[in-house]
């Protein structure tokens, strides 16, 4: 069981933009982006016990699709933003294996659809053609790997912080796994948001007990 | 000045196939693979005090090159084969930025020339963009990267013994210049084999001189 100690560290919680920017997923906190980010804010108000984290590099993609001057300021106060130190922060070796192999047939295979697409069936139309190689390049060199400096961020920040990690992209929740960092998919957050309230208070009940028996 | 205990610990050095595979590198030990591996392994015999390593997965590469029944089995205890501890080593962290920063822009470029390869300029053969297609995507997308688990037994091997590298792999080199590691193009390797062979005479002296005297 995991064990989250009142009195010396509190349990950290590293989150990912798709939480409030993906429809399916916000869906439980809000109709919109910056209504799914005050609600979450108001929760982690309250779940005084974790301490929820963002690195600077999400923040700033989430601020595209959010108002920030529709949401209380000192609501922010709940939502630290942190990137990973990562000059000081060092990764298993064996993890570079794995990235170039992945990578190597990644590319590979995105050559293949090249050719494919360069032997120009007839019949088809050249606009249909290149958007139909973007639709399958894309989707053979970029999904479920880690691929921009924001996703590193994430896995990094999760890994100094012994978080839990919450984000919807199936890359970074495969190297996160893979570096046994505990992870959550955004669908089930805010159930767990709940859960991590109804435990604050179970601690500060028990605090107070052992403050008024000592 | 790099310094080399005699007594304590012996100076590594990590091989690269390309030392005696590519033509222009291996001139200076021989006319052909085979020839060249004798004679470095005669001159690694006499630079005792240096130990010379090669990943197992090179050593493999190197084999389709040579033919290993010519060169007396004997000599081959001076070439050792191990692989690095891929299971204990870590890398900085900050190193996956940079790669995962280089492979998207990559990825991104490849994706271009895809592109123009399907547009299909009138009045070229097929064959010939394709062709045309092939070595401009290697080059973008494989070029002065890292992108085998045969170069990254090399970086980590170099890494572990604290060795010389000596590689004229470009992404090799790229990569073991980010992390620190020292490394040598192949083209200087010959002499560099034979100033080891006088530091090893003048270290043997200084050791005797010196047994002499106590």
């Amino acid at each position: 069981m995991e064990e989250v100690n009142f009195k010396n560290k509190k349990g950290a919680v590293v989150l990912d933009t798709s939480l409030f920017v993906n429809p399916d997923v916000r869906r439980s906190f809000g109709p919109n982006p910056t209504a799914a980010l005050e609600k979450f804010l108001l929760l982690a108000a309250q779940a005084t016990a974790f301490e929820f984290y963002m690195p600077p590099s999400i923040f700033n993609e989430l601020s595209n699709f959010i108002e920030q001057e529709k949401i209380p300021g000192e609501l922010f106060v709940y939502l630290h933003q942190k990137s990973p130190k990562k000059y000081e922060l060092t990764t298993p070796a064996y993890l570079l294996y794995e990235l170039v192999e992945d990578i190597r047939e990644r590319i590979n295979k995105g050559l293949r659809l090249a050719e494919r697409a360069a032997r120009n069936p007839e019949g088809r139309a050249l606009d249909e053609i290149v958007q139909d190689l973007r639709r399958k390049y894309r989707e053979a060199l970029r999904e479920g790997i880690i691929d921009s400096k924001e996703d590193v961020d994430l896995i990094l920040l999760a890994m100094e912080l012994d978080a839990l990690l919450v984000s919807a992209d199936q890359g970074i929740i495969k190297w996160a796994d893979k570096l046994g960092i505990k992870w959550l998919v955004p669908e089930k957050f805010k159930q767990y948001m709940d859960g991590l309230i109804k435990k604050t208070k179970c601690l500060s009940f028990v605090e107070e007990e052992g403050e008024a028996a000592g």
